[in-house]
């Protein structure tokens, strides 16, 4: 059985202000805490149904959890349908930003859905560090957490930094109107590929900071691809290997 | 006002077998809705809030939907968070698949925002034919609708249909152990892209059927890209004109 306190603890973390004063975070689905399993990263609480105890007998030896009746876990969830299986981490603590790799600025992307499926995203293809502008949804909400399938333990930094501070850095900015990106090829250099929102772009005043503007050619129809899907045929293009001429 | 009927019609459409049975479905939010009224879709029934109406006065003009109030909305909605604005469409109706033309395979994709970015990435990169395994999420789900931005107004056919039929496509599928698709240069033959689900890749039964597998080379870590966002990196380089060698 969880004691009160576990119970009001793991309620107050569907908010961000809890989330941060506890520096806790709720992790939800076998996949995203096997992730947290497999990274030794901090386990705090778990609560999982019989049902899904039943079925799931590694993750339950890995993290022991209390088991609770189903509506228990409807109530704790921050989820409409509850995976069977919660989790309370540790928010990682990240260090300083490495100047010498690569980044992604997030500017005003606010759909919890695509910020999980960028970080996602961005690991997959080997980018751990991810700036945020004012007006992202905190990517330890558990919408976020939810769709990132694990990929918060595989960040190796993630919060606010001036673009400006980025001096070696190409800033490459996603823009309908930039060139193609299949042409892009200054692979030597280290970039910083800014993402601007689904509804409104890259913001006003980091435009001028761009060095660049990469598009993804269209051959159909539509306004504008998924911002997830978008930053993944970018970072396809800009984690490849440059191909070296086969000419004599 | 909108009739008893009217509101029981958009009640039902929440449901697969009434959108069958009266070939209409629901579509939300300004962007999908621009996309039908661009398209010469045809509409039956509008609602919206005096709200919404009131900062939308080009989509109120083309609609002209009824009234109604916040709570009438929330009601008649399939959203938790309505956008303000509903309306009901004639699900288009599809003559015979093309076989001169390219298409996705969709192997028990059962997740409905899933199934929308697939379809929106498809029609972006001019892939506008879909077959459905048994098992799909019916793709005039009010989620898939939501997440695909209208891309169901510019699809030339969905359905099932049988991958033996199609004799003269390379039946190309996704699968992490395939090779890198960054090879891949057959660019005259006409190919039929197959997803499998994100849980459980490509079907026994389908796999003997392919002439091909291809995977997204991974730099990072993660047990998986989002399928919407693998989609979208194998129609980018599928779509690409092929590279005109530069030696002499």
């Amino acid at each position: 059985m969880i004691s009160q306190n576990q119970n009001k603890l793991i309620r107050s973390l569907h908010q961000k202000k809890f989330r941060e004063q506890h520096s806790l975070f709720i992790i939800e689905g076998v996949r995203s805490i096997k992730e947290a399993i497999n990274t030794n990263a901090q386990f705090e609480i778990g609560i999982s149904t019989e049902s899904f105890s039943e079925k799931n007998s590694d993750l339950i030896r890995a993290i022991n959890p209390e088991i609770v009746s189903e509506e228990d876990i409807k109530r704790l969830s921050p989820s409409v349908t509850p995976s069977g299986v919660l989790a309370v981490y540790k928010i990682p603590q990240f260090n300083k930003p490495n100047l010498d790799q690569n980044f992604i600025y997030l500017d005003h992307v606010a759909d919890p859905g695509n910020m999980g499926t960028i970080l996602r995203t961005a690991t997959w293809f080997g980018i751990n560090q991810i700036i945020l502008s004012e007006g992202c949804t905190d990517p330890f909400n558990p919408k976020v957490v939810r769709s990132a399938m694990g990929a918060h333990f595989h960040l190796s930094w993630i919060g606010h930094l001036d673009l400006n501070t980025l001096n070696n850095h190409l800033i490459i900015g996603a823009d309908s109107r930039g060139s193609t990106i299949d042409t892009f090829n200054s692979f030597s250099e280290k970039w910083c590929l800014v993402m601007g929102s689904e509804a409104h772009g890259i913001s006003g005043n980091i435009i001028s900071v761009l060095d660049k503007t990469v598009a993804i050619p269209m051959h159909g129809i539509g306004e504008s691809l998924n911002i997830g899907v978008a930053m993944g045929v970018f970072l396809h293009h800009l984690t490849k290997q440059p191909v070296v001429s086969q000419c004599q």
